[in-house]
């Protein structure tokens, strides 16, 4: 298996030393996923995305990405997933009956993010795809929960740790457990790799989970957190314009410059307790 | 014409106060890159990206992106760079008799970055679209002038500065001057426009200028660094492996941690005089 980090020689200046010594960088490769699926009773078999990522987890990353794509929607969906050709493809496998959209498959690929030509289209598309805003709940996570979740995640991101070349994604519930954290080059494949895990382990849609993520926030990552399900999402930097408005219109509340003891909070206020 | 920031209200938690005030957010829109090309004696459109990015040099960023996928050679294959259809479309017309290869713009749908399924093919890819590792210059840049940038290029970040939430790029040359600075929600956009701004100004290929980017550096911002060639790229975060690795392949120094008055150097240190 290929790991998560690599050492190699680099030149370190300070002032005006030099020096070359050994030092860690996160590994970054592509990861291929091809997609079986049966229509008109005969088995079929697509390459559906490549995209740059750190090896781990590539199951969860598949499903998670297939999932928030919203080309499967439960765990019964899939029979297989497993690595194939070596450690830079996975093969997901669906059940006879599953119907596969191939034109939102291709809408994917045409346009690389999810998203129509204005930001008013992108939430349509959103709309349109028979994702729901999340019902309203109060008070679920207290401020003394939020702000004890970055300190957390830093201390179970190891290959961060080794490299300080990679973004970090948890799923948190309200007593402050990290329930699941994965690392990545890209922090949609961070996200992704979450939501696989809590997919395969039957909790999604995750109503009572918090998504929390290293950096900032764009509509995909918003995207991907209401597909899941899932009512909150915190970051330690900023949102974008198009987060702040996907956050507001589907009900989700949207976190942002988690640092310390401070944060803004941009939509959804109703579900921080006092 | 659709601003750089926007203006939201937002909740800020410090401790236990809670208020609520405007803040600025970075935008965040959809752009679709349209391009009209001739073929067979007859005129085309083909849409050829859709991606999130920050309002704003346009048309740098369409011909930027058309350049660093190696689909426009020349300022001089440029026609007509307009937006169309309000602000959320760009229309590049190329000259008639400029070749459009439909399989790379396939591939580079297909693939969401150019990449083959393995670091071995990505490289494989870009030494068969034609393009050269970078020729040997020992020494053009000084320690002074690489650590000066990062300082200059943030007094120089204006949405930034109101937002907290955009990526910047510049290019700089060895006497330490920023020629071109832009920002974006995408670290990729940003690439884009400042090579987009070169192309026009035609100082590509930019053999005496550095790259500097906000964040970590990643596979494709290396390919656009050698697609435009310049000699150098820095980074404020760490570089992925295989950023690593095609800086080494195709000749490119290659800097990270660039933070105070020291940084790393993970490849082509003959470019850093003393």
């Amino acid at each position: 298996m290929t790991g998560r980090s690599q050492v190699i020689n680099v030149t370190k200046m300070r002032g005006s030393l030099r020096e070359t010594l050994e030092d860690s960088v996160a590994v970054e490769e592509p990861l291929e996923i091809r997609l079986g699926y049966e229509a008109g009773g005969e088995r079929h078999t697509s390459s559906v995305s490549i995209t740059m990522r750190t090896p781990g987890n590539d199951e969860d990353l598949a499903s998670g990405f297939l999932f928030t794509e919203s080309i499967i929607r439960s765990p019964d969906d899939v029979a297989i997933v497993k690595p194939c050709d070596g450690n830079n493809t996975v093969r997901v496998e669906l059940e006879d009956g599953v119907v596969v959209d191939l034109d939102r498959l291709q809408r994917h690929f045409y346009m690389s993010s999810s998203c129509g030509v204005c930001g008013k289209a992108s939430l349509d598309a959103l709309r349109m795809s028979g994702v729901e805003p999340l019902p309203a709940i109060p008070a679920q996570f207290t401020r003394e929960v939020l702000v004890s979740i970055p300190n957390r995640l830093r201390t179970l991101q190891e290959t961060f740790e080794e490299t300080g070349g990679l973004h970090a994604a948890a799923a948190f519930n309200s007593d402050g457990e990290l329930l699941v954290v994965r690392e990545d080059v890209g922090r949609h494949n961070a996200v992704d790799k979450v939501i696989g895990a809590l997919l395969k382990a039957g909790r999604l849609p995750a109503r009572d989970l918090g998504l929390m993520v290293s950096g900032r926030t764009s509509f995909e990552l918003l995207q991907k957190a209401v597909v899941a399900g899932m009512p909150l999402l915190s970051a330690v930097s900023a949102p974008s314009s198009l987060a702040v408005e996907l956050a507001r219109e589907f009900n989700v509340t949207l976190i942002g410059f988690l640092r310390g003891t401070t944060f803004n909070v941009y939509a959804g206020e109703e579900r921080i307790a006092e």
